[in-house]
């Protein structure tokens, strides 16, 4: 386990605000090299922006990662993450070999590292180590506040489409 | 179901055959627009080549039919590959919203959806519908084929190397 997750998770942290700042759920990701302690890969949710299913934090940073060190494999690699990975997002993480997984909050309608199922327990020919909760409450608060003006502003429109 | 879904897994075996020729795994993958019959997005697997983790057939195929509808959301699409899915390709069929996923042979090392797990019968928001063990045969035999000739190979390069 790295000595200080919170460090790079305040990283994922910044690159989640950033998708708050383009109106997508606001997930982020960096990919570390460990053992220079360097940011490979950074990536945050733009789904709704891009209009593409593949566009999760997670796979953008693997993407860049596997393009900066030239190889399908990403070994002597952590990914940080603020909400735990979805099954695509997860099944990514074996396909790349990554070493450790950090995550911040849980997901309980998607997560496949916890709360939906355990994919890293089955076996499959990889098995990452794991490490949840890393600055939790910060990663769950800016999930839970997107949804909660997310809903507001929902219902601000509805009652304008009523009042026409 | 598609009346004919062997005439699209010949589609999909079609690109198994440009990962061949490539010396990739042999693994292909088409993505239907049911209403139409029209193919919006294709791909073959190229790891090796592309040295990417994420360049797995579905996935190449996915990217290729969102830009193509110009949404995340792929409904009125099946999916037809010529390998079981794995995680991440599973995951990402989750994602994207496919109606339908055909497939070819099974994948007892990586499968997620019948082989390591049942993906598309955990509570995640999605299921797709699956029809399994479409031209099984020419989808198993292109494979074994492949890994059949990469076990020649090596061993006698091993031989070359020792006679040296």
């Amino acid at each position: 386990m790295t000595e200080n997750p919170e460090f790079y998770m305040r990283h994922a942290l910044a690159f989640a605000e950033l998708a708050l700042q383009e109106n997508e759920v606001p997930v982020g990701a960096v990919i570390v090299r460990r053992s220079t302690g360097e940011i490979i890969g950074k990536g945050y949710n733009r789904r709704e922006n891009t209009r593409h299913a593949l566009a999760h934090a997670e796979l953008i940073a693997i993407d860049e990662a596997c393009k900066t060190l030239g190889g399908w494999r990403l070994p002597d690699c952590a990914l940080y993450v603020t909400l735990e990975p979805c099954p695509m997002c997860a099944g990514a993480i074996i396909q790349a070999r990554i070493d450790e997984v950090y995550f911040g909050a849980l997901d309980n309608k998607s997560g496949a590292v916890i709360s939906i199922e355990r994919m890293f327990s089955l076996p499959y020919n990889y098995r990452p180590k794991i490490y949840n909760g890393i600055l939790e409450q910060e990663c769950s608060a800016i999930l839970s506040d997107f949804f909660r003006d997310l809903r507001a502003r929902r219902k601000k429109q509805a009652l304008a489409r009523k009042a026409k």
